[in-house]
């Protein structure tokens, strides 16, 4: 295959928003790319659903030759193409295409981090294989540069953690009811409003969304294979407007967070609310926007910052990623990454790792109250950093507080002993909190 | 040169904080990294300035067979060594050890910013020409992944604008002003006891050492040949707690930014202390931090952070850097970027760009001082955003004001006529406001 005489054709799979958008960066900007690369490349077939549907934004494209088809086979299998762009999203036709286009020698870029958290090292053994590359910038932080980085530019480094807000849905309702005080079912409204939200927005809301992306990030962190099912997730649907407002009493702000480290007892993988301290960068990740911080054992603590999903800012990272391979073949390197074949290393079940806890509570305002709820958590072994006391209502004392860092397992015996003490009316809610770097 | 079955030797130009940082990574990271590559590679050579040097750290490494060496063509002339890595920084030496590895068909990384904005098209000319490159990721923002970001992962977009906190010493002394409230003498005088200031601070200071980082990061985002001359700078020497105090009243802080933009009449590359919003991301970089805020079309707002310097942060960087090249050499490609070759876009003289301006003086206190104060201003078309008026002494007002944006030269005719108004006894400072996006 001498490519340098010739353009490289490209089949798009999927002409929804990542899809028109990436169409339309790549032909608005070719001559830009062709000097970036020294190589002419341009999308030749796009795969549809529904051939009919009027798309105004593509009429320009098929008139300059762009083929539309309903048939995956007419572009996994057209010889004719050497790179396929997978933007379908959902499991059976993407991965069904990503294979039959490995199998056919073809490099693939794609941005879905469902098919990849689930069936990621399938397809990277096959890739392999087929001496391809798989490229998937785009799967996770949207355009943000993340993947790249941890495959490259870090790769220096043994990464010691990764803390994430990389769902957008959740930080977008979160910042909300942070600056507005709005409540819960109000900002969820609001953000399914204004697109920020799916009208069924379970996977987002109950961090399965992040979990996927926590499973790419973490595979290639701590060059393990990870399994999705061992991310612990917690909703966000329980947090109240006053948990909020008591955090930032306390200089936190609430963050869901995408946590990833690798101890010597083994990986930590979780997704939850966090209260993160109000001067940490990720406390400044507003709405909508996306954060990944990590630390790692030369560069110390950096941090990636941008939109993390949107038509455009998806296509930038598509098109970076079709960039590499455009070199890549270029220079018939055949496998752009050289990845090392992961094995998995253990996840510490989520009641052996430690943290530490925000815990607020009601009691009947008496004096001795307090001091049971220290005792029951001093039993077992669980130490107060910081406490509010509050009169909520006549003869009710509202208890805030937070702990020092402990093995979970004790914390929620601890918990199960304070709500047994006849002077406590109810526990209102747990979050954890970040612990000191 | 089937370097596949050979290892792949380097030679090290320099053994200071950073030298020695690189050549623990590599060496203790040996086996990770070629488990990364597929290659073994090392460093067989050291220039030294001084032989006798007791380095605790490199004994053991001389143990494992690293020579070191006082004459550089002993690296820079060694037909075994494939990849040079200049870590001495200064010019003369650093220029010409790079172009004779060049000439002898090496491969070059660096972290020598100054050397690269100053010389830098003439290095990668001669790269091109000879058909190697240069790496120079730890030029600029120590570990932080930029140059890699803007080359490779926002290739497809047009860079609108950068904005970066890009020198440590500068970014401590402000965070102290700001956060302990220490005049500029003391903040100085203690970042330099800390190590975050050099005895000679002038090159931080003044803006000289953010001004050869922006030169290579504009190059870069803006693909134009940049004249580090053509950077206007302003120290931060001027700045004192009082304006800091203010512009926290009017919800700014003080930061300074090396700011590149391409506008359709040129472009502007500016640094200069900034008065930021508080809620900005750059807002939240605190201390010896470095970040860059990249606005690009399609991506948007992405942020890049971390450490901006120090040993280990910056040999992640060069390490980074020497894989790539690994890989490079691995696959035969002969020029590992193909940089387009840049003609100079215009730069935009100062007084012909835009800003917005907080300005506060002294006047007399009596009725109509304001007026006329905004009156001297509105003649020039500039108009008011923010006002605090103060009676700082008896009979003597302070006032500070932000303008809305304007012209450089309008604003500047306007404090001209301000300075001769008869009410007005000194115009206490001048500071820049960032635009809002």
């Amino acid at each position: 295959m001498n490519t340098q005489k010739h353009v490289i054709k490209m089949g798009l799979l999927g002409l929804g928003t990542v899809g028109t958008g990436v169409l339309q960066l790549v032909q608005n900007n070719r001559v830009d790319l062709m000097g970036k690369t020294g190589v002419e490349f341009r999308f030749t077939k796009a795969l549809v659903r529904d051939a009919l549907k009027e798309r105004p934004g593509v009429e320009q494209f098929k008139k300059e030759g762009l083929e539309i088809t309903t048939n995956p086979s007419h572009i996994v299998d057209d010889p004719d193409i050497d790179i396929v762009v997978e933007v379908l999203g959902g499991i059976p036709t993407a991965k069904s295409c990503i294979t039959k286009a490995l199998q056919n020698g073809k490099y693939v870029v794609t941005a879905n981090k469902d098919l990849l958290a689930q069936h990621g090292q399938e397809l990277f053994a096959l890739a392999k294989r087929q001496e391809r590359s798989i490229h998937y910038e785009a799967s996770v932080g949207g355009g943000i540069p993340l993947i790249s980085p941890l495959k490259n530019c870090l790769v220096a480094n043994r990464i010691q953690s990764l803390l994430g807000i990389v769902n957008g849905t959740t930080n977008y309702i979160l910042t909300q009811m942070t600056l507005e005080e709005k409540d819960f079912a109000l900002a969820l409204a609001e953000a399914q409003a204004q697109g920020f939200a799916e009208q069924e927005p379970s996977s987002d809301l109950d961090g399965r969304d992040a979990a996927f992306k926590l499973t790419i990030l973490a595979s290639l962190a701590f060059s393990s294979i990870v399994d999705v099912q061992e991310v612990y997730t917690e909703s966000i649907r329980e947090i109240s407007v006053r948990d909020i407002m008591y955090a930032k009493q306390l200089g936190f702000v609430l963050k869901v967070l995408a946590i990833g480290e690798e101890t010597p007892q083994g990986l930590v993988l979780r997704v939850h609310p966090t209260l993160i301290p109000e001067d940490h960068p990720l406390a400044a990740v507003h709405n909508e926007f996306n954060a990944l911080f990590v630390t790692g054992d030369a560069v110390g603590e950096v941090m990636f910052y941008g939109r993390g999903a949107g038509s455009l800012p998806t296509a930038s990272a598509v098109v970076a990623d079709i960039i590499e391979v455009v070199r890549n073949i270029k220079y018939q390197v055949k496998s752009g990454s050289i990845e090392t074949t992961y094995k998995a290393k253990p996840v510490i079940p989520i009641k052996e790792q430690k943290s530490r806890f925000y815990l607020r509570l009601k009691a009947i305002d008496r004096s001795g109250v307090f001091g049971s709820v220290a005792t029951a958590l001093g039993n077992e072994g669980v130490s107060l950093d910081l406490i509010i006391q509050n009169q909520r209502e006549a003869g009710v004392a509202e208890i805030v507080l937070v702990t020092h860092t402990t093995l979970e397992e004790r914390f929620y015996a601890a918990l199960e002993n304070i709500q047994k003490l006849g002077s406590i009316r109810n526990v209102s809610n747990v979050i954890r909190v970040l612990e000191r770097g």
